[in-house]
């Protein structure tokens, strides 16, 4: 059995997808990170850098529990695990590394800070807003050149790639970009959010999440008092 | 013969001294980001996101040549092409990849970041100042837990996970920490830094980089405008 120790953002829904994808049995344990439960010592225990998602595995691959925190590397544990969303073949295989880690590096810190100064921010900053808008546009660019000539980010086949690409792309608006833009991106888009898996994914601790109200954005983006020396 | 495609970055200087460390033969490439080598076509073939580290190995896997883009990524092939620096024993392997993740998703963009507005942006922005060194604090804090407790960031034994963060932590004095505040991860800074291939890996093309003048900073933070659509 595995515990995801998650919440309804993006990164979450990596793991909630991934999980449905593989029909691996799972229990979901809502961290509400507006009311500061990453910080919870049981939580940071599991997951020392306070972020969702993390998971508790009881069967790790040496027969004993194993946790793991980051969505990159827990995609990459459940694709070992199950066998499935990431090419055996060794191209395939980096292929699929490459745009993991393009999302992990690249798309989501960056979107991330489209929608802190766009939505977030208590106040406008207008540099940070064109800085980071100009960076969603130039992402999306990145990836309809792909998806031009791929029907998915490693290739032919559905990865995790697309996987971890796909749930920071929901919230296109957020990021100041129009999707039909990116005729390409649109196309793989459309036919990812088809997928029953991924339908189910998302609506994963979907209900929980509200409105971020003054309070929660002190926890969320003046938490570093909380780790700060 | 692996080729380089690289510049005197903290992503560049991850691959070189993992080259360095596994004593492979390469040869580097200067790509002038400065100079906007990035953008051309032969550079955006291996590297469609226009970042540097990319490379070349022309001995791949399967004999054939192989290209790679994004450093998590080239760190994740050098070791399996060499065997070194990621652990083989599963519990081990992991602990390596969240360590590498949490690089690849947290130290290299926020403290780029950082770089960004404490020394780079043509204005000076406080709210995004304090966003970005606080968070470089946080993130410093995380590392200095992790280091308490074991003597690297993967456990017992220097991997891919250090060789990914410690050239970011080389520009600690541009975050606005005080290294030597984080007593753990000074002394792992202290001892990686000692070691002669890490020595050699962070001299790799550091010649050519000068001080950012303001045609550069145009195509380094302006640069969106060659990709916009």
């Amino acid at each position: 059995m595995i515990d995801a120790y998650s919440w309804a953002t993006p990164n979450g829904h990596k793991v909630h997808i991934m999980l449905e994808e593989c029909g691996l049995p799972y229990r979901v344990h809502a961290v509400n990170i507006g009311a500061g439960d990453q910080f919870k010592p049981e939580f940071l225990r599991i997951s020392p850098n306070n972020k969702i998602p993390a998971i508790v595995d009881s069967e790790g691959p040496d027969g004993k529990p194993i946790s793991l925190f980051e969505s990159g590397a827990i995609l990459l544990y459940l694709a070992s695990k199950t066998g499935r969303f990431l090419p055996e073949d060794v191209r395939g295989k980096y292929e699929a590394l490459q745009w993991l880690m393009f999302q992990m590096g690249g798309v989501g810190p960056m979107l991330g800070q489209a929608h802190h100064f766009r939505i977030y921010a208590p106040e406008k900053v207008e540099y940070a807003i064109n800085r980071y808008t100009n960076e969603a546009k130039r992402l999306y660019g990145v990836l309809d050149k792909r998806l031009a000539e791929h029907a998915y980010l490693a290739g032919d086949a559905y990865s995790i790639a697309d996987i971890a690409t796909f749930p920071w792309l929901r919230s296109w608006e957020n990021q100041g970009v129009e999707l039909s833009d990116y005729t390409h991106v649109k196309r793989w888009f459309d036919e990812i959010a088809a997928r029953p898996a991924v339908q189910r994914g998302v609506e994963v601790l979907a209900k929980h999440r509200k409105p971020v109200d003054d309070k929660e954005r002190d926890i969320l983006f003046g938490a570093t008092q909380y780790q700060r020396r």
